[in-house]
């Protein structure tokens, strides 16, 4: 199942919807009318479990394509928020966590040419989501840097502490979207949080894929456009450390929750390794996307303060 | 006020207390007998702004000493649990922030010994809070390094995005005390959330009290026992970038909420700048002690997996 939150106008509360071809299906309202009960957002069904998705697939069993009045919307006439507004905790990102990244990494940035012998963790406020579409801010007063890095998100279902790497699988929830924005200029002292946490510095969407639905995440092409041109295509398949090693290695020390999310790391084609450098300006459009999950896409937009 | 989380047993649930002398008072009960209404949670506490404030204040006054039945408890007979049990997003934590704390990093650790020319932030995951008398865990598996660092916490009261510096303190809320617990040896590629952001590395408490009852922040002794032996001891005036600095730079890029944490960086004398290095092991004591708001007393204990 393909889960999103969304606004069904601008002044609606916003509601966990599931796409069926191309309508939105309010989650909460389609059980009403069948005389069963789920949640309105996605944290509560994450919350739920197993039992929760499952009676959600026996609603849009029992519904049969047909939905009645006032539970589904066309998906074009909504606006889709991210598919966790508010994360509960930081995001978990992963650094050079592909191979060829690694490798213009150290070109340009003050990273090691040698392939990380764990996970490098970092985070990501929750005050940095921003959903489909919404803008990425450019503030020119801190950054002249501002880059680009597509990946895989790995929204958590269960509670991990200390899961081994071959159970870690079954406490995935699901999949998305994040664009990791990143301000180069803005390391302090080799640490990353205030050049990745910003406000607006990780769109998230534009849904989550459930976990049945990807049963290998690591055979799927994700790609980065700027302006139409394409400056990031790899595969997950490269990635470093893989889903489960991600989950047991950062469950051996810090406890995974439900709805928490794990950013798994960029490929190569970042701007800071392009000869000459790149970054993105207010105007850009940067579109972002995962096989199998969809595609994310955001302008950047001014915000220098006065 | 000296405001508290407290379970009046182990089966009762967490609530809100302001302290009397040797009472805990139970803020919503203590109202409730005057005809007024206050949260049960510091969150909702500190979300309810100063009108909030000045109510628990006219309660207070107005009961002058006089706590009746069901509404007060002896402290020493109730389980204090960290002030925020917990925080709404990661705790933002500051490196490298008293002058002599950088000359001992220097020596050690992989940091510069150039003062930073801004702050050096980082995170602690909201999962790494305890509270006063909590085990800090231990696991031999992970660490052979793990670090004592005694803090003023800072407690948000208002959202800032971009505050300017003279206006910054407006946005505190209170001062607590928390330990930045850190193992030195799981630091991955220079990013620290590892080795600070485990399970138990947040210990946070006693009490949060109130801001206008420490109208300077910068002139607040601080120190740490191991063992009952003195380890660390300053004073907050030895900070390098101050309270209103840290919350102008950190809100220039990522919003502050109410009821986020601050931890504000630790002076010298951590483990890890000592000759012979020193680390916490199970069965040691850590005492932490910010004046004018009281000290944490913390176990170490083995949690090493089998």
């Amino acid at each position: 199942m393909k889960l999103v939150t969304y606004r069904a106008s601008i002044e609606a509360a916003a509601r966990l919807g599931v796409i069926a071809d191309d309508l939105v299906v309010d989650v909460a309202a389609l059980a009403e009318t069948q005389g069963k009960k789920l949640p309105a957002s996605m944290l509560e069904l994450i919350d739920a479990g197993r039992p929760g998705l499952e009676t959600l697939r026996d609603c849009l069993a029992a519904a049969g394509g047909r939905f009645p009045t006032g539970t589904a919307m066309a998906l074009a006439n909504v606006k889709l928020l991210a598919p966790i507004p508010r994360p509960r905790k930081n995001i978990f990102g992963i650094g050079l966590n592909y191979v060829e990244h690694v490798a213009e990494s150290a070109k340009t940035l003050d990273t090691s040419k040698d392939l990380p012998k764990q996970p490098v963790i970092f985070s990501k406020p929750p005050t940095a989501v921003v959903g489909p579409g919404d803008g990425i801010e450019h503030n020119s007063k801190i950054t002249q840097q501002l880059d680009w890095e597509v990946e895989l998100a790995v929204i958590i279902g269960t509670t991990a502490r200390r899961v081994a790497r071959q159970d870690a699988l079954h406490h995935v929830f699901g999949y998305s979207v994040m664009i990791d924005v990143s301000a180069r200029d803005n390391r302090r002292a080799g640490q990353w949080i205030f050049s990745k946490g910003q406000d607006s510095y990780a769109p998230f969407g534009p849904c989550i894929v459930t976990a049945d639905e990807i049963p290998d995440p690591h055979a799927l092409d994700l790609w980065l456009t700027v302006n139409g041109v394409e400056k990031q295509r790899s595969n997950t398949r490269h990635m470093l450390f893989k889903v489960d090693d991600l989950i047991a290695d950062i469950s051996s020390g810090i406890t995974l929750e439900p709805g928490d999310i794990i950013a798994s790391g960029t490929p190569e084609g970042v701007g800071a390794g392009r000869n000459p450098q790149e970054w993105m300006w207010p105007g850009d459009t940067i579109v972002a996307c995962v096989e199998g999950i969809g595609s994310l896409r955001h302008p950047v937009v001014d915000a220098t303060p006065e």
